[in-house]
């Protein structure tokens, strides 16, 4: 939690060099934060790590800055995906902010057969994504991929990636624990299991996968059925729970 | 995710009674769900368990509904509680919702010197509980304690409980890990040497805590730092992270 201002821009980064922003991030940063000259700003691009800048000089739409020194390099975050099939508006930006802040490297919206949300906004998540990791000290912004159905995923996974499958929700009122079938191993126990691997994370819609999705997930051998615990989780919930399990066991928080 | 409407009820529930809803509840079974006679309901009371019932006759402000056989029996959730710093309204919703929906104990509205709010409406947040257990097939309810000071609540502690003190973000600027000072182990590794006793987490605000706080929690023998990870996560992402993390390893996810 800084008070300098931290933004995502395309430019290359090298200290010394001089970068001009306009648009909403010149607007951000001498209307909103009403920056005067020398003040200072922190950059990073996905490539370069991370920059401290000043602010040199400002026209009507337009923000001058001088980079001063790299802080940061660049570092990649932990090979996770977040797929999940998109819930009402705000619960799917939710997920993309708490995606980005946990750390995934790439998130895919898929489409099943009881989705809520027919299409994705993918540059409107994508921007939410940026502001996500500006506030989250990533060096990196993780990148939306256009929304695709369940099904075309699948057929074209590599099976060197383990798929995570939240199975959560069953579709016949089953329990996730407890009920005879479609019981799944708590997920801290199969991540541990399998390691650091390659890894991605399903996340069905509020009504479940259908019976044919689920009993083909259940069927391909790059995908762990895993159970998130006794209570019946939202699927927002569920997303950041599995994130934080995978992330605490496999990915950088040791 | 059933269909069936399940309610909490203040009455005590008894195979073969009948009980009489009023108010918003009435409302929503025959007015927002359009239920008629015979139709099913599910109901707890944090009590008895979870009951079949249904609907028997409806009037224009009551629903009469039969008890028919106890379905499930009672359970206690794991013994965790968790303290946190009221945020901006929706922000606050969020928290209480998750963490009724990961299976917390009570709640307890914390205020700290740095809180951006000053009241806390626990009837408006008690209503977002009952609302909450309902979805997540809890069998109860549970209690939002009134705000109290961090002091007052860290002086009336009682040292059994371990007290998982998420020092996420600095009071200095300095990173949660890799700086110098203020480094706290990675939650998983604490929770796991702690093991399974009665327990609770402390979420701060979004501006962390102050140094006096961070002093004082940190002197105090029944307080465990912890870390949650490389990168800042906000206050709510916090809370539902520590709270999966500690389900997962100490609480009933296994």
């Amino acid at each position: 939690m800084s008070a300098t201002p931290r933004l995502f821009v395309d430019a290359d980064l090298e200290a010394g060099s001089d970068i001009q922003l306009e648009g909403d991030q010149a607007h951000y940063l001498t209307r909103v934060m009403r920056l005067g000259p020398g003040a200072p700003v922190r950059l990073f691009n996905g490539r370069d790590g991370e920059f401290d800048a000043k602010l040199a000089s400002s026209a009507k739409h337009t923000a001058n800055l001088s980079l001063i020194a790299q802080t940061r390099t660049q570092q990649t975050p932990p090979d996770l995906w977040l797929l999940f099939a998109p819930l009402k508006k705000t619960r799917t930006d939710f997920v993309v902010e708490k995606a980005v802040e946990l750390g995934v490297a790439e998130i895919l919206p898929v489409l099943t057969d009881r989705c809520e949300v027919g299409t994705v906004r993918t540059d409107r998540l994508q921007r939410i994504a940026i502001e996500a990791a500006e506030q989250t000290e990533r060096l990196d912004v993780p990148p939306i991929r256009e929304g695709a159905s369940l099904d075309s995923v699948l057929s074209g996974w590599q099976p060197t990636r383990t798929l995570y499958f939240a199975d959560e929700a069953g579709d016949d009122g089953e329990k996730p624990w407890g009920g005879e079938t479609g019981r799944a191993l708590p997920m801290a126990a199969v991540v541990a299991a399998r390691g650091s691997g390659p890894a991605a994370i399903l996340i069905g819609p509020e009504g479940g996968f259908s019976p044919a999705e689920r009993k083909r997930l259940r069927s391909l051998p790059f995908v762990a059925p895993v159970g998130l615990g006794p209570r019946i989780l939202r699927a927002e919930t569920a997303a950041v729970t599995a994130l934080t399990l995978w992330q605490s066991i496999a990915g950088d928080w040791n």
